[in-house]
């Protein structure tokens, strides 16, 4: 890779109204799929400030040099010949990202960096979009004018528990400190297998769940269930990750090839939970309706490229720490993770900074959390790796959630349960509202951001929203 | 409906190879997705005695009047125009069963009985295809000579917990016989998200995973687990379910909708466990890895339709039996079922006999497990009400799982882990071999089959075989 290592001057893109602290800066290039007013077919794009480039509309200009702009700015050294190009354009043309994800990660980093180039200002490629005015109107959209489908078609959805504070104030609040975290959770990846079905794009309304709930669990005497809507609706704050390349049934991926093989890029993912349909029907095989009703994905997909600069170390294992006693982390686990294009870039972790924010029905809005990705103990590769030991297969566009992400300190949670204490303390909010749980009308907006990165700009996810709307009856 | 409410005389194929005891009677007309040598793309095709007739090959015949057949033996009140026509011949061109599911039961109920009327002897309507000499070399093909896909594109996968001798035997053993069924138990289907990705068809291979392992569970002092080979690997005797219309995010399906409205057919699966891996994964968020890395489905689909006859009741759920105390069951789960095609069919479960034959390596066969899935305590339709109570969307070709079905005999366990008491006792098989949990080469094979039924003959499933081969290194 060449860009982060050549001359560290600001760089500037030439698309106009492109903010310095734009999410979307030269640095980031982060893909989705639009749809637009005049054309309702989903279609990849990247977003570059606050405009997005439609790439099907390069694919098909007879005056746009498709082939000498993806393929001469290429940094791996596979051949381009005529078949990667087609191949490559009809990815670029498809209503997801599967395919262009299936192509690897050496293809995302030429066209990232291809696309870099396009779009800044004063490199010899930037002429071919920046000088066709026609092409230009066609294909670099203002933001507000483009709608957003689902990255991705998710084939599987898995959510880990990575995030160390938060299943340690979770296991505080049911079992105590002691036993706050179970015997496993130092030792492998908790996860369990999610529901792709109800994952919707942000900005969709999820509606407040029925279920079944038990009013009274510490009453003695039969549980006596009754069957209502939700009273503890709630949101966790998680990264997702998207899976570029499969592996065979049977074949587990190894640690240190789980990063280049197989990851496409990341998203925010708020993964709402109803905790009263979650606490009555969770024993003995996880959660299931209090999950199933609705997951919430940022339509932005960060490519992993996006991120190298950003590598961090996560929280440190107690397994690791304690080697003697615990028998250490299982090899499989042992990852030796320094970037592959960043120098001295080194850690399975990024240091995304999160932010939540609450809008309550009249529209006003309190940052009610904020924290870092960094408070992850387990790496994406880890939980891959874990993922696949047994053989299991993962394909393009499966979806891996990081878990809930806390921070140590009371201002830095990623769910009403954790700042709650489990519903007994409200928590203020601006326009003199206070909430246990969710509320008809209460909007969450997930952010994350990575700042000022590299010579480029800000590397961030933009905002994944969701508002609660009343059920069925 | 007309087939089974008239005259009771035995019916039978003009199909050559067709025993009087054939699981694949004129009575079931069972789908699948073959393949051939000569054509490798996947297509559907239907079951009878020892041939599948292909059903593309119809779509495409100019001899053979498909609008006449599979229109003027309409037992539905729709009218069948050309679009319909269209639509039909579409999905039964398809490579997976999905488009054909998503058409509705009223018209897999047409179809069906149109078969009928084509593969029954003396019908008006069988010299369509019996008559025609080039298109039955073409259609009609022996049942060894084609390979089985998996019958649909499976988007979710739903494990429930259902067969209650199961769930109470294991949780005898976990628990003791106090509280062997958990509070929620019997006031709602417990179950949990499965990994669709890893779900083969009848026949194909299952590596022995690889996982973490903790030797000795009841040792004190820190848990130090192991990464090795599973040494206690299973099999689940389950009936699947195959979902043909979806319901609408956030809209909930009634219990009493689910069976004309959503439900398309069934299949064995064996949800292959691995239990050492299972018992130290499972707290606090349920089984992962011990399930992901394969369950195996059988390939032919037994339509919701061939089981009307053969409606019972259930294992009584004690909730009903003691409503005052209990609260009773909740009202989306009460259902009232008789059968809407078979007078006097009535009951939520079906009375098919179950049987696992386990074959060791040098081929010896033994049946070690019978029973029925009449032994399940809730029904398809309500663990259908349970699942989408919150609005979670159900897709056409989603996978629900009944759970392990067992009796309350010694000799009617749907797993090893029952048969051997938590592995405490050999089973013996033939050939003076004796096992606790599965051997590499060892294969499992589950039947079903609900016998000589009504006029037509038996309804089988045929077999679901999957043989153990060692894991990679």
């Amino acid at each position: 890779m060449s860009s982060s290592s050549q001359a560290a001057a600001p760089r500037r893109t030439w698309v106009p109204d492109c903010p310095a602290d734009s999410p979307f800066s030269l640095a980031n290039i982060p893909f989705g799929i639009i749809r637009t007013r005049n054309d309702n077919t989903p279609r990849p794009a990247i977003a570059i400030g606050n405009h997005v480039l439609d790439l099907r509309a390069l694919t098909r200009s007879s005056s746009f040099p498709f082939a000498e702009i993806f393929s001469s700015t290429s940094s791996d050294n596979n051949a381009n010949d005529d078949n990667d190009d087609a191949e490559l354009k009809q990815a670029l043309s498809s209503p997801t990202l599967n395919a262009f994800a299936a192509l690897g990660r050496p293809v995302h980093r030429r066209v990232r960096t291809a696309l870099q180039a396009l779009l800044e200002t004063d490199t010899p490629h930037a002429t071919a979009l920046r000088d066709n005015a026609a092409l230009r109107e066609e294909a670099l959209l203002p933001k507000t004018t483009v709608r957003m489908n689902l990255p991705m078609s998710i084939g599987d959805y898995t959510d880990f528990y990575a995030g160390y504070h938060h299943a340690y104030a979770v296991g505080c609040m049911f079992r105590g400190p002691e036993n706050a975290l179970q015997p496993n959770y130092t030792h492998l990846p908790v996860g369990y297998h999610g529901r792709a079905s109800s994952i919707v794009v942000s900005g969709t309304p999820i509606s407040r769940p029925k279920g079944q709930i038990l009013l009274d669990p510490a009453a003695t005497g039969p549980k006596k269930p009754v069957t209502g809507p939700c009273r503890r609706l709630d949101f966790e704050l998680e990264l997702g990750c998207l899976i570029s390349r499969p592996n065979a049934m049977g074949e587990a991926i190894k640690v240190d090839d789980a990063d280049e093989g197989h990851i496409f890029g990341y998203v925010l993912l708020n993964d709402w939970s109803a905790r009263d349909i979650q606490s009555w029907e969770y024993v003995p095989l996880g959660p299931f309706n209090s999950k199933n009703f609705g997951s919430t994905l940022s339509p932005w997909v960060v490519l992993a490229d996006a991120l190298e600069p950003f590598r961090c170390h996560g929280v440190e294992n107690p397994v690791v720490r304690n080697e003697e006693e615990t028998g250490g982390l299982q090899d499989y686990l042992r990852e030796k993770v320094a970037s592959t294009s960043v120098p001295g870039a080194r850690g399975g972790m990024f240091d995304i900074r999160l932010e939540v924010d609450f809008i309550t029905p009249q529209g006003d809005t309190t940052t009610i959390g904020k924290t870092s990705a960094s408070q992850l103990m387990w790496s994406f590769p880890q939980m891959i790796a874990h993922h696949t030991l047994g053989g299991c297969p993962l394909r393009t566009g499966d979806l891996l959630g990081s878990g809930t992400i806390s921070g140590p300190g009371a201002r830095e949670k990623g769910s009403l349960l954790e700042m709650t204490e489990g519903g007994k303390k409200e928590i203020m909010l601006a326009g003199m509202e206070v909430r246990t749980f969710l509320k008809d009308g209460d909007a969450i907006v997930l952010r994350g951001d990575c700042g000022a990165g590299v010579e480029y700009g800000r590397v961030g996810f933009g905002e994944c929203v969701g508002r609660i709307q009343t059920g069925l009856p």
